[in-house]
């Protein structure tokens, strides 16, 4: 038999005790469990990022436990849950959109539960340690097979906190696209999906115009790989996600436009 | 059977190969091991910090065998050791006041032996990379199931090097309290435990003086959770491990208050 | 039995989620491999880093599976290769002379297959995370006992991209040795075997002269131990790879002498 997998996402990152703490509880509790860390490199309380790194991580993982902590409302009313979804994946965390996106690939959510009463919760549980508190107990146990009935009290479906995630749109021929997310080497990647390009003018091998919110223009090539264009080259292309990209060959596109996430960023064949 | 369990601590960092190493070591001599690394994050040479950390993450893992590495004397005369603890625990690292604090909540040592010439060390020994060389390879053998006493020679217990920490005072109904870890978010952890607070005066919810060696003060509150208090708000708590602890709600403690591990701070209600 | 080891060096850093997704992709196929990291930390697109990194951990960790991704020319014409070495390791990554130093050490290379038509790909295989989509399910199916051949199509031997790397030479008895690595503590590697110290001059405990390409000298001692120096010393040592490297004891050699990699240094007795 397969040991259960657990999945671990945070933004607690590795400098401080944290991450080890979480999986020495998983381990205590669920000795068989097998944790994959995702990251936990995830911008300190940035929500929208930690739930769309889950959300495209889910189809390269195996099925099993997806715990994830960002949460910044730690302590406060913010709720607690564990979902299972229709495809059998069970996702632990904060209920403060975190989840959603993961949830809604997964084929929505079919049961939930609230934590705030777990018996499955580490006591005293802390005030600001939810992740080994709440979260990763609740997790091991659910990996244990416990049925999730157990770990808290049914929650209303639609009481579930939604992730609002911007949209790209279309003007006159432009796209107006907006930066979601903005990885280690500078890429920025867009809120455009591939098969959202349709009609939008956008050829394989031709230029763009780039026109950024603050009135500034640059041209890009859009490509299907960084070697088509020059090493300082901006380029347009579908990042690994299959989302719209921004890049530089050898840079970082992120500083050359002076894009953070949510920024607009019009788009159109040159 | 339950496979066995190595916690890994050190101040290597991830940037370089040295933990990659240790696991590869550990893995070859005994394969069914289950390795959780607690953190490799502690600041270079730290002992006190990996010390405290060690201590206060015994209780979240699981018992097994728990390596620790903060060594700035490698290939100078300190000591290198194994020690079984009272509850059963084995604690491997340098002899330099790293595992005396993680020992003492274990119960006081049982036994020790001193690593210098042990069966267990990878030939050659190097004179830096003792992780590598001495102290992964003991705790592999350990987890593996050899004796203590296999692993070196019988070591006089009054011989191990204990930690100094510093402790609170009281002066006037002020408690005189020391930083002794400041973490990623800047939250700066005192020297002072829950149950040392009786007669201290400070009540959840009330204003709270901080006076800094430097005479500056600051105005904090003390509360159960960072929601409590403003987006900006000084706030003094309970952290995780139960220590009384000083945050900025979304900010850096540390960089306000310009304070750094053993500075002084004064508190009282205000 | 034993599980399966696959071992696993980047430069992906763990700031984003690509070593993570790597780790999903391995546990879908192999669920009963092991992998070790042995660093993700390389630095972006150091190719000869990452190689000699590879190579020098070879001895430590268990014979296995060996992934390595330091992949500048992903989405161009590059080769990605699965090799067999002389004594069974098997090395996985791009041909670009990554696995060169590591399968020379193991051996030599036994068989090779190009990959780039591998049935094991994921599909769509995408530009520019070949990590995910070839190397990490090419590593895992190898792991699960998949024969090499049934990866890709043979490869001719002679035609695997070889890492070129420096030597040192020997001018009027002075040893001329060039950088090949900087790690976190600033303590810098030399192209310099320890049976390449014949015939130098240089004996334990002597002074020595470090002539840089800038002109300036600086004086340093031959040690075995960073103890052997005051706090602030310049030592030159064998380092825990056997090669030899210049430190500052409590310090940072690289930015005391303006060392970087390739950076030429001129070696003799004081």
């Amino acid at each position: 038999m397969q040991a259960p997998v657990v999945t671990f996402l945070s933004d607690y990152g590795l400098a401080d005790e944290f991450v080890g703490i979480c999986h020495g509880v998983i381990a205590r509790i669920c000795p068989q469990a097998r944790v994959i860390d995702i990251t936990h490199g995830v911008a300190r309380h940035d929500i929208r990022a930690g739930a769309l790194i889950m959300r495209d991580a889910l189809a390269y993982v195996p099925l099993g436990v997806h715990l994830a902590v960002v949460d910044p409302g730690v302590g406060s009313s913010r709720g607690a849950v564990a979902l299972r979804a229709a495809d059998g994946r069970v996702l632990v965390g904060p209920d403060n959109g975190l989840l959603s996106p993961a949830a809604e690939l997964a084929g929505g959510v079919a049961e939930a539960v609230d934590l705030a009463e777990s018996p499955f919760c580490l006591q005293p549980v802390s005030a600001t340690f939810h992740g080994r508190d709440v979260f990763a107990p609740v997790a091991a146990h659910l990996a244990s097979g416990a049925p999730l009935a157990q770990a808290g009290a049914a929650l209303d479906l639609e009481r579930l906190v939604a992730l609002e995630l911007p949209g790209p749109r279309r003007e006159d021929g432009t796209l107006i696209a907006h930066a979601v997310h903005v990885d280690r080497y500078g890429n920025v990647q867009l809120d455009v999906a591939h098969d959202q390009l349709d009609g939008s003018g956008l050829m394989l091998g031709c230029q763009v115009d780039l026109a950024l919110g603050s009135g500034e223009s640059h041209r890009a090539r859009y490509v299907r790989t960084f070697a088509e264009v020059a090493s300082d080259g901006l380029l347009v292309y579908e990042d690994a996600s299959r989302k719209l990209a921004v890049a530089v060959r050898h840079g970082d596109a992120a500083s050359l436009l002076g894009l953070a996430v949510d920024d607009e960023l019009r788009i159109r064949p040159a």
